[in-house]
């Protein structure tokens, strides 16, 4: 207690620092306890945020938030994102005294806890249901996988959108369906985030009165004080936003947070921000030193805290007797009768609004409506063709019909990008219907507000260039994470891009998404290969897909000459082939066709080739090896790969024998054609490859 | 003129339409036609905003600029970043105007203009010297390459940044080296895009009154007007961090504009941020609409507009006579004489100063002081060693003594990134000679804030953890575009990660890293690597280089018994042999040592085995043939590549027979040795993979 810090922060609160045996206090204790307890177990892991905010949660939780503990799947809860995951033993406190009851990946219950004292003692260990930061589908809860900071504000921004579009179409007279809130639990470092300002920002604009970020406001940040490097006034910067601003000075005042949240509840034309102001680690020596923040308190500082707390000393991941009960009960009794309450006018709406509830029992099963597909067109062979941004917005129209919760919108591209839904209106302020949303020029909060809608089972997609999806990178990989349906859609995929130039062209992007587990990342090759990558998009396994596309016209292949574009399915296929072929052309996108020009050229001259498309790495590797081998067999060496972006990864397919035409630089501001000249993209440099490949 | 919106916007400025004759009139309306021409020609381009900003750029250049166009590469002259790069035109007309000289890599001027009435005509052309978007190198008076929206912004802020700095270790009374201004053109996309928001609120902190963001308002995006998505009050939010925020309610008000100007050099407490309202397009048919933006206007448009302007319809890319003395005349007076003076005051600088003077004149010159790396330390053979994270730190340490322009920081992570200069004070408001940079968790503005300083000729490195590159890939794309000696400090770069999970665990990144072209990354494997990958990143031959280091300790190797660390230099090298190998073992960073001892079971059990250090494939691909065969013989196929990360691209070196072990998932939260087990990284592991591989 030498810092004067230390001390100035622990005197503010001193007065309460003592128990007052108060079932609140006592049940905001034991979340502050466990925190501690498990981070010192584990030896790992970041006390003093919970401790800090064990208040807040606490009061939330048991005073306001709408959810039954028995059915965390009930589609109209309140959620709560705890977008400072490092946080993540708040969560887990909460979620066990709540009484969440685990489901599991099928959506049934186990009988088990969602997070038992026993987990909590397993804190960051491996197979734990309690990991370092909080993991969607891992443990029931956990709506979002947190930890990456901003994240979690973005999601949130999306949950809301889609409790505001689902509520305008389900929603009837007598029928509110959808009604519920979203909370968010942010700090200083969500706050300095990019994504963060850029989704408050899209939030403001939409005026969703259905949100409400708590700003932990602590002045602590890794490297120290954050006067070090931010001492903006957040507050009027969100005010700039369109956002109704509240500060609770103490976050041990449950009542003015308490105030703070009915003011909420009560705002219904904007969202609300409200800055908590809180001492990191509070109670304990290291109180309001950033050396609370990221590491054990030591077990004689734990010690110490406990004592301050007048909590039993020698207890660890101690619940004293009534405190799961108060707490349970608190949130359960409210989340219980709402959810009863909803089931039964959920029944009664399945009487008066048959179709509607069908529609909606589909998509809370993420399952598709018989006959989705039946309206996407078969493109006739055309040698001039269409780009596949246009052939994707084709299929993208053929698709909504059938789909109502197919959603979405461009990062200020969609005249470029071709994702506009015909005829729908734009999702804006004064029309929650519209299924077009313009994220602004904001492309990472576009990817964590896709991820957000896609958490609340909508079919959601983004699109920007390829090249920009280096701004959204942290929402793609969390999308992946967490095997979300969510569909990215990228234009302008190559050198293709032109006068725009290297700043526009993506070279390496291409392996950048194939390189990310668990993405399906499909470049079609024409408009029926973009039928089909469209088809596998809307399949809901568990996985996003990223959909690739060109800003130039590509030839539609004559399909009754060469294999059918349902090879895309399987993620590569055999185009057209020679029997025993000496050289194997691959292709993606828009080189497939100059592959498929190479390769008559090469028959013309006697040459046996076979083209090969793979416009998806990752369902080709899920394909058998028999398969595998038949696409490429093992015995062919002389192959060549052809994709106007970088040569990366590439050696997959073509080995220490094959050779690829590829990029190598950033290219250059040109136009097409004179880039494909100057980059080798021709057919006659890819046939004098193709037999150099042959004569090695 | 059926749109209501176009009638408007252009009646709100019709009386100025018609030129006045004025020769600053003049001057504007030359830049508007020259930027309609050649997007007009080149049938690509932006020709709006260019149209609406013409009297912000020319009276910024003609009547404030210091900038001698005879020396573009003068350190002192003041910075114009165009953050909105799609309006290249417009600062290509200045660049041309101005008279701006060319100057070529090696420093030299060449005897033609930067950009003459030919280069412009060539707009969009391949190898012209007016790509789509400006780029640095390419095009002298570029300061660097802007298009990706909120880049040139985040750049701005290092520029302001690096001139405090060198101002405050420079400047001596009686001498100002350092006191030049940065200002920045900014849109309505640059303020949506999240590195924007991040680096004004760096630049509020930091006080930057030498920057000066001037914000064209059009209230148009690509989708159409900015009320689709972007309503908020972005004067408001500039105030809550910290500038001085000024509106011009009409762009062509050159005297409002003029008087802006004037009070941002009045103030020296903040930065200054000037809102414009401008209209796309001004005095054409198009004006107000996103049609104005990204297109020609069409040859009748330009037909319309310059009968408008009264300007001579038949005539493209027509410069008045007169106009471009007048701008050349005004630039060139202020700045020649500034320059000379300059010039005369660093030369009696030398005189009274002669220390700080030599290391100002190596700095410029991108060059190292002799014996800069005498006090980088040889590491002893250490079994338990330390982590890279920390023998990165020593390095660092024991090279800013010797390069004091060796400048940087983290994105809130130093105490774990292991950054800090030891010993140096924090950059501050209070203190711009400070050496440590706090730049708060914002990834993607440290990112282009470090660009920014690489410009103006500091040797900078920014640090953060290798998952969040993620947030600031588009900045370390640009580094490499742009040549830069930047160095990026990535730490805790693998599932080494442990505890924290696999939202902390990088995976892909490595593969996004060696994708990117013209970035050179190392993963040293001990603490003697490390030493070399650090000289390898001093060494300033326009590229960035990433420095991945690991979280956890690494053995430090017995370089008595392996070979030296120097091998770095090629990137890969032999470090533990056999004569005639069976098999090569290849690793990188934390895998390094575990590879040898799997060499030196195998060799125990009689196993002619190899192990290949390979920290830097950018390197090791430079090499000629002949050394990478030597170290990787053809004939040997029996290779294991093992990385704790993801497998994607090793294939490269592994070919169709060889085997990796790597990671195919996002790993799990658990202690690292928990997860070395799972994986598969372990002595018996590789063994046996090695066996497998050798059987195959």
């Amino acid at each position: 207690m030498t810092d004067t810090k230390t001390v100035d922060a622990s005197t503010a609160s001193s007065s309460n620092v003592h128990e007052d045996g108060s079932p609140e206090r006592l049940a905001i204790d034991t979340i502050r306890t466990l925190s501690m307890d498990a981070v010192q177990k584990a030896n790992s892991g970041h006390p003093g945020t919970p401790m800090a905010l064990a208040p807040i949660g606490y009061t939330l939780w048991a005073k306001y938030l709408r959810y039954d503990p028995a059915h965390a799947d009930w589609p109209n809860r309140d959620r709560f994102v705890l977008s400072v995951g490092h946080a993540s033993m708040l969560l887990y406190s909460l979620i066990h005294l709540a009484g969440i009851e685990e489901i599991d990946a099928e959506g049934n219950k186990t009988g088990k806890p969602a997070v038992s004292i026993e987990d909590i003692e397993q804190f960051r260990q491996l197979s734990s249901k309690t990991p370092g930061h909080p993991e969607y589908r891992h443990t029931t809860g956990v709506e979002t996988t947190t930890g990456p900071l901003g994240a979690g504000c973005g999601n949130s921004v999306g949950m809301a959108i889609a409790e505001r579009w689902l509520a305008a179409r389900y929603n009837k007279p007598g029928f509110p369906i959808f009604d519920h809130d979203v909370y968010t639990l942010c700090g200083d470092g969500d706050m300095m985030e990019g994504v963060a300002s850029e989704a408050a920002s899209v939030a403001g604009h939409l005026k969703l009165s259905n949100l409400c970020w708590i700003y932990d406001s602590n002045h602590i940040s890794i490297e120290g004080g954050t006067d070090l490097a931010f001492d903006e006034d957040v507050g009027k910067r969100f005010q700039a936003y369109g956002w109704n601003v509240i500060h609770v000075d103490d976050a041990n005042d449950t009542a003015a947070f308490s105030k703070a949240i009915d003011t909420f509840k009560a705002t219904d034309d904007r969202p609300t921000f409200i800055v908590v102001h809180s001492v990191i680690g509070w109670g304990s020596p290291k109180a309001g030193s950033e050396k609370a923040h990221g590491e054990p308190l030591g077990a004689d500082n734990v010690a110490a805290t406990k004592r301050a707390y007048g909590w039993p000393e020698d207890k660890s991941f101690y619940v004293p007797e009534g405190v799961a009960e108060h707490f349970k009960g608190a949130i359960a009794d409210r989340g219980h009768t709402l959810r009863d309450e909803w089931v039964a006018m959920v029944d009664r709406y399945r009487g008066e609004h048959a179709d509607l509830a069908a529609e909606l029992d589909l998509m809370l099963k993420d399952t598709l409506p018989e006959g989705w597909d039946a309206d996407i067109p078969e493109f006739p062979a055309d040698a001039k063709g269409l780009a596949s941004r246009d052939s994707g917005g084709k299929v993208l129209n053929a698709i909504v019909g059938r789909v109502p919760w197919l959603i979405g919108g461009s990062a200020d591209l969609a005249p470029s990008t071709k994702t506009d839904i015909k005829g729908a209106d734009s999702f804006e302020a004064s029309n929650y219907a519209g299924r077009n949303f313009h994220f602004g020029v904001r492309e990472h909060a576009m990817g964590a507000i896709v991820n957000g809608m896609a958490l609340s089972h909508l079919k959601s997609y983004g699109s920007t260039f390829l090249v920009f999806l280096d701004y959204m990178r942290p929402a793609v990989r969390l999308s992946a994470i967490m095997e979300l349906g969510d569909v990215w859609v990228y234009t302008h995929d190559s050198i293709g891009v032109g006068e725009d130039g290297p700043t526009h062209q993506p070279i390496e992007q291409l392996a950048m998404l194939r390189a990310t587990p668990g993405l399906d990342t499909i470049r079609p090759g024409d408009a029926n290969e973009v039928a089909w990558a469209w088809r596998a998009a809307m399949d809901n396994s568990g996985r996003p897909t990223t959909l690739v596309f060109s800003r130039q016209a590509l030839p539609t292949l004559d399909r009754t000459k060469y294999a059918s574009a349902e090879g895309v399915m399987k993620g590569g296929y055999i185009l057209a082939d020679s029997e025993n072929p000496q050289v194997i052309l691959i292709a993606t996108g828009s080189e497939l066709s100059l592959a498929v020009e190479a390769h008559e050229k090469l028959v013309a001259e006697g040459i046996a080739s076979r083209v090969v498309s793979l416009p998806s790495w990752y369902r080709f590797e899920a394909q058998d090896q028999a398969y595998r081998d038949q696409v490429l067999p093992p015995s062919v060496r002389a192959r060549v790969a052809i994709e106007m972006a970088g040569e990366f990864g590439w050696e997959r397919f073509t080995g220490f024998d094959g050779r690829t035409i590829t990029m190598s630089t950033y290219g250059a501001s040109a136009p097409i054609a004179k880039l494909q000249d100057k980059y080798g993209f021709t057919v006659d440099n890819v046939v004098k490859v193709a037999k150099e490949a042959m004569g090695s």
